[in-house]
């Protein structure tokens, strides 16, 4: 059975793209090689609102944002991260880790930071980097970013603003140098369309003077390295130079499409996943005007196990769905919609479910 | 034309190899990954020489350097490395600038490093860890680590011992448990006829205790996380599931094989390259009885350009090598031979860089 997988990644990945990820291995310092990278990096700039190349590294998600937080931080640095999920505890666990002072401002999951909490936060607190997340992928909720940057330079002007943008950059508009954000990161697995194994980030001149002052430890996640050798059409190390062809075709197929043809095809499947749902009588887990284009979050009757519910979609429907996580595990699915994602594979996915709902042996046994 | 990649990383890919990794996406958290890891890891056990289950990471064989040195070290530690070219000062460069202090014992470039001089270099200095290099990518040298081992442990029972096993293991003997050495570490593209994206890492029960004092920041690279996690069959964060697949193939190939099959391919080709290259009137770079079996460094006359040689080989004859790093860049070009490599490949190479020689409009304008 094909599945339909609807995870928020890794996500589906075109045929074209798989088979341009397959071709036979070059050489990452040569010519071929380095012909690709710069057609990768001048593709993504759109996409990351940035006037300046993005930077290439090999890793997953969560090694992006440990790139973003040794790159631009200090041990001691007084840093004011805003979790409302998984995702966002991540990016503080992280700066943690490496000896940042981090504050957490926590918002109730499900919600959108407010732009006068943060303010109030910042009152407080004189951090001089923030960390915010822009698509919530544990929740599904998307923050409006520009709105919290102005917040935060009202308050603290040169504060570092680290982004992840994971699971949004290149299914959502970004505009990191609109938007004044510092240092932005993402995945090659959710919006892009292509296996995970990439990451890629987004710097600014005001993170670049960051990354200057920096004195967390760092080498492989190094920007600088990645920045010179990027120039060159090349990386500091070995990249996962199969997933950069991927990534290159994928990108021929959003740049063909347009960035505003997918921005506006993930804004009118976002909907028709949300109506779909609660016409099936399910609830939303986030708040409806800051439900993501790209995730939702779906609660789970209290009659229901979630467990079977998601079982039974994979085995009798081939439909791949995630599971809720930390304390929102049994109680919601997450669908991811994101990347290579078309309307039938979301009517398909709503049937599915409509199939399964209907059956008598998810409840839970009382 | 199709190329004849000899570089030393990475590497060719078998069509079966590459197909297996473009496969439709998979979920990473769902049950047909759990397969996939679980055959992943235990292939890859002989080849380790580790009774315990090795850890998937993804990232580059740098990134599975600094995996070593973060997951058993702390600053301030006085640690011996061994540097005898390129990649062994990038281990100790990272451990350095992770806050480790650093003993650095230079070995000549080609040569190998001696078990009496590691002795000697312990005794003035109470290391609580040794790196080493068991094969030197950037000279073609292989050392034999566990003549070096028990040089060590002779001095230093109890020292942390690390082995960049990046072009080594998986085509040449390795033996985690049998040597006692504490964490090794290698890269999908090298030996493991797989594309580049995945870094994989052996620890001991030893490693394991270090693991539990070391104090080095880490998140993205963690052990732990990666032990408890691959023991579900999955990954900390998602992984390149498509290098994992790949992975799959390639060691199904591997272990069809046979362990020792494979590495006496490795040194029956290490042996046709170097006297190929000394047929041919060139000079080897390493040492003969040190020289590697996966990588050959070959010096270039001093009447010839390097760049237009390895031009030429590409341009010519689709061949293609690598230059030399660091000061040998100019004086050396490099040959990798491990992996998916067979008679005919080196033949070729052998063929073609005769043809190239003969060329007069290679010698340097005086």
């Amino acid at each position: 059975m094909q599945q339909n997988l609807r995870v928020p990644g890794p996500t589906p990945v075109p045929d074209g793209v798989a088979q341009a990820g397959a071709q036979p291995m070059i050489n990452h310092r040569g010519p071929e090689f380095a012909t690709v990278m710069r057609e990768v990096i001048e593709n993504l700039k759109p996409f990351f609102g940035a006037a300046d190349d993005p930077l290439i590294l090999t890793g997953s998600g969560t090694g992006a944002q440990e790139a973003a937080v040794v790159n631009v931080l200090s041990p001691g640095d007084p840093v004011l991260a805003v979790v409302g999920g998984v995702f966002g505890a991540r990016f503080a666990e992280i700066a943690d880790a490496f000896g940042a002072d981090i504050r957490r401002l926590d918002v109730e999951w499900g919600t959108a930071a407010g732009p006068e909490a943060v303010a109030e936060a910042l009152r407080g607190f004189p951090a001089s980097a923030v960390i915010l997340t822009h698509n919530e992928t544990s929740t599904g909720v998307t923050n409006d970013i520009p709105t919290l940057t102005r917040s935060i330079r009202a308050h603290r002007p040169e504060a570092t603003i680290l982004v992840d943008g994971v699971s949004s950059i290149g299914a959502l508009p970004f505009d990191l140098d609109g938007w004044d954000v510092d240092v932005a990161v993402s995945g090659s697995q959710k919006a892009w369309m292509s296996p995970p194994g990439l990451a890629m980030a987004a710097v600014s001149s005001r993170g670049w003077d960051a990354y200057s002052r920096a004195r967390m430890p760092r080498y492989y996640w190094d920007f600088r390295k990645a920045s010179k050798n990027g120039a060159k059409g090349t990386t500091p190390f070995t990249p996962a130079v199969g997933v950069v062809r991927a990534m290159q075709e994928a990108l021929r197929l959003m740049t063909g499409e347009g960035t505003e043809a997918v921005f506006a095809r993930h804004a009118r499947i976002g909907e028709a996943v949300r109506d779909g749902i609660t016409a099936l009588g399910l609830e939303l887990f986030a708040r409806p005007e800051v439900a993501s284009n790209t995730v939702t979050a779906v609660r789970v009757p209290g009659s229901l196990d979630a467990a079977k519910l998601i079982k039974q979609l994979r085995e009798r429907h081939g439909v791949v769905v995630a599971s809720g996580q930390d304390w929102l595990k049994g109680s919601i699915f997450r669908i991811g919609h994101m990347g290579y994602v078309r309307d039938e594979d979301i009517d398909h996915l709503l049937q599915s479910l409509a199939a399964v709902l209907s059956d008598k042996s998810l409840e839970r046994a009382v």
